[in-house]
């Protein structure tokens, strides 16, 4: 093995979000509102399994999306078209993230009257989105089979800080040679409570537990 | 079509990294050295596409790179191991970025006597590395297939500052539906100017195209 050399360039980055992500949280807790907060890197299908997932929930429960991006509108239109479901776009003017205290200025555009279930589609990025707690009751991770088996390696605290990980894509396993064990061993040594589960929007393959651990995970918070 | 609501939530970011940057690029363009920027979204291809890249090019050009990731070695490991050039991993301490000030302090590190092409491989991520200059003469950016024809819309400043874009995977194209001619047209209506190349890894697809374009850019750098 050829040696190499590793240098350390740090700096510090400090959150002061934890009071207000608590205060997010009490507040839907109170409301009745499961808060869940979904991220994943660029390109890894959040939009196509939220379609599909809310298309599958919204006769069953009350549902509203808030999608971030840094510019553009494309994925709230995509899921409030698909859906039809209350769909609110917020820009965070170029950040890679959103922490609480913009969810809370966002929250104060919606009607959360009703609703059961709050969906936050956080921007596409394996890093920054991992290190604030938005006021969500559970992070939802998608980690898609193209991007490799090897990933939680490089971007250990998105897999420590998320409840539960989606592998999605699991239709192009094959192609990519994913090695599915390999991978839940790479999630398993940085967090070994997470709920992984393999999942296909294409095929369908995983989304039936996927809907019956999400029902279970909002009927807690709503008996609190 | 559904109506979204969208709300603006800004904070000031600046970059302070002109000055550092064109240092860097003096000082490597002095040295005769044409330093380029590789950057992508995580999991899109960068260590693969280097590896076959610096494979076909170290008999012909003297080479080194350097990794930036998170915590991991896996990347510069990989390199090292897959093609014997030099290789140093950079760790950043949870930032999403590098700036040209700590690429500056990474190539102190480095015997830069004739190496002619040094490579930068990024962050994962399509939000940050964007906004900083690291003092590359090139940026590069890799835009996976498997993340869908409509990326460029959702993250429009990576491919606004990326002087070469490589459309990398093709070969899943058929897989993923990914319309090729709306893609371009995505990336040409935010950057006239770049130079677009569809390359597969696996095939070996616009390795050959690829290899020439950095083969010139280099000698003009060199010839500067």
């Amino acid at each position: 093995m050829s040696s190499v050399r590793v240098i350390e360039i740090n700096e510090n980055i400090s959150a002061h979000n934890d009071t207000a992500a608590g205060k997010v949280r009490r507040m839907l807790t109170e409301n009745g509102t499961f808060f869940i907060n979904i991220m994943s890197a660029p390109g890894s299908g959040k939009t196509t399994l939220l379609t599909a997932l809310i298309n599958r929930l919204k006769e069953k429960v009350r549902i509203a999306e808030m999608d971030v991006d840094i510019e553009s509108t494309l994925d709230a239109q995509r899921v409030a078209d698909a859906t039809g479901v209350p769909s609110l776009q917020i820009h965070n003017g170029g950040l890679c993230h959103i922490d609480a205290d913009m969810t809370y200025r966002a929250l104060q555009e919606f009607d959360l009257k009703g609703i059961e279930l709050l969906i936050l589609e956080n921007i596409g990025n394996l890093v920054c989105p991992a290190e604030f707690d938005t006021g969500a009751h559970k992070n939802i991770m998608l980690f898609s089979v193209p991007e490799g088996d090897d990933k939680p390696l490089k971007y250990p605290l998105m897999f420590t800080v998320s409840d539960i990980i989606l592998i999605t894509k699991t239709d192009t396993m094959a192609y990519f040679n994913f090695d599915l064990e390999k991978a839940e061993k790479n999630i398993r040594n940085l967090n070994p409570d997470a709920v992984i589960l393999p999942v296909s929007a294409k095929t369908g393959a995983g989304m039936d537990a996927l809907e019956e651990l999400l029902m279970k995970e909002m009927r807690q918070v709503q008996h609190v």
